[in-house]
């Protein structure tokens, strides 16, 4: 049977399969030699998730997944004072709860290599113009402050339980320009900041000794297949 | 468990996870209700996937894919005279390598929808300026009426085991221009060609019975939650 990555998050986890999405773009990459599994809940913050962690992941007899990447915070640094206040998780709370997801996938796949990844960089100004529920009062729901504080929890949860982390909060931040380069609507990825958080995906994994070279070829690729007699490749 | 889409196939199901790919577009549709996976085999045939079922298609204990694309017969297609010719399948070894190969999955999942696909339309011209081996006679290694044969053998089989069929080769050439708006070198897709499978296969699942309404959804939408309350969704 073929390893799997599964790939657990909010929205920016569901979308990753539109035009251009990184979990697209993972599936192709590794398309000879590993199954790439789709968990993403658009709207969901970590207090949902852990609720409904069991359901989704039931223990079974499966082999463990090579990867997972965690991929929550966005909705939990919804300001608890604007329209989206329902998302917001307290910081602490934030906390704990991917410290106990993290510990739950540890526990239940215990060769599963966890990488979490922070939320992205927030553009306010976009933010504005996609509102997505009404906002009478004309104040973005997210701020950058705000998601780079849960972007800093999620590191350091990172560090406590020794797993990787994608900062891609900072790493977007580089760029001038990010505002438009990396997110379509303030929040959500374009083209290019999918093919950032793939890129950095596949960097992370090659990291902890997974990459296309190091997971076996499922069935010999045409090249390797000999011309002059290509079924002795299948006797 | 989700319920799995499997898709069976060469290079054109492979590649399906490319920027704008078929795969990728069926994975998105299907986002929070089906898992799909990949199992392409770029340069394959027929002759060569019959020999390698059982390793790819391990008996299990897992729950039949409610549906399976079967999308062989490119390779078969290529000439036995032209430099492509250690790909070739004889017209009527196609027939039966389809034939039991939709057999040994009815055997191995009796309530699996099989739906076959045709091979596309060949646009030779395009296939001389993107050989993939020498091609020192200059002739094409597929043409367009053998392409036509393959087609129609796969209706039969289909039509015989009462399975359904998109006829890809007969829907392409609708279009004026098909050989460009389709594919990308004579025989892969193009965006539009992958489009245009997206929407056949979602076409024919449809009639089936199988659409993102018909199986239930993985964990309440967002725009079922309740945002006064919403930790009661989650009881």
């Amino acid at each position: 049977m073929r390893p799997k990555i599964v790939l657990f998050g909010d929205s920016i986890t569901e979308d990753s399969f539109q035009l251009g999405g990184w979990g697209a773009s993972l599936t192709h990459h590794f398309s000879r030699t590993v199954d790439v599994v789709l968990r993403g809940y658009s709207g969901y913050n970590t207090r949902w998730a852990l609720k409904m962690l069991e359901r989704v992941f039931p223990a079974s007899q499966e082999t463990d997944p090579i990867a997972l990447t965690v991929f929550f915070g966005a909705n939990d640094a919804c300001l608890p004072n604007r329209y989206s206040a329902f998302q917001h998780v307290p910081l602490s709370e934030y906390k704990e709860n991917l410290r106990t997801i993290v510990s739950f996938f540890k526990k239940r796949w215990p060769t599963t290599h966890v990488l979490l990844i922070t939320p992205p960089p927030i553009d306010e100004e976009a933010r504005l113009r996609y509102p997505y529920l009404d906002n009478p009062e004309n104040l973005p729901e997210r701020t950058n402050e705000a998601a780079g504080e849960y972007a800093r929890a999620c590191i350091a949860v990172a560090n406590e339980c020794q797993v990787p982390v994608i900062d891609l909060w900072t790493k977007m931040q580089y760029s001038s320009g990010w505002e438009k380069y990396y997110l379509s609507d303030g929040l959500h990825l374009t083209n290019g900041g999918n093919q950032l958080v793939f890129e950095e995906v596949i960097r992370k994994l090659r990291d902890i000794g997974l990459s296309v070279e190091s997971v076996p070829i499922d069935l010999p690729l045409i090249s390797d297949i000999d011309p002059n007699d290509p079924m002795k490749t299948f006797l």
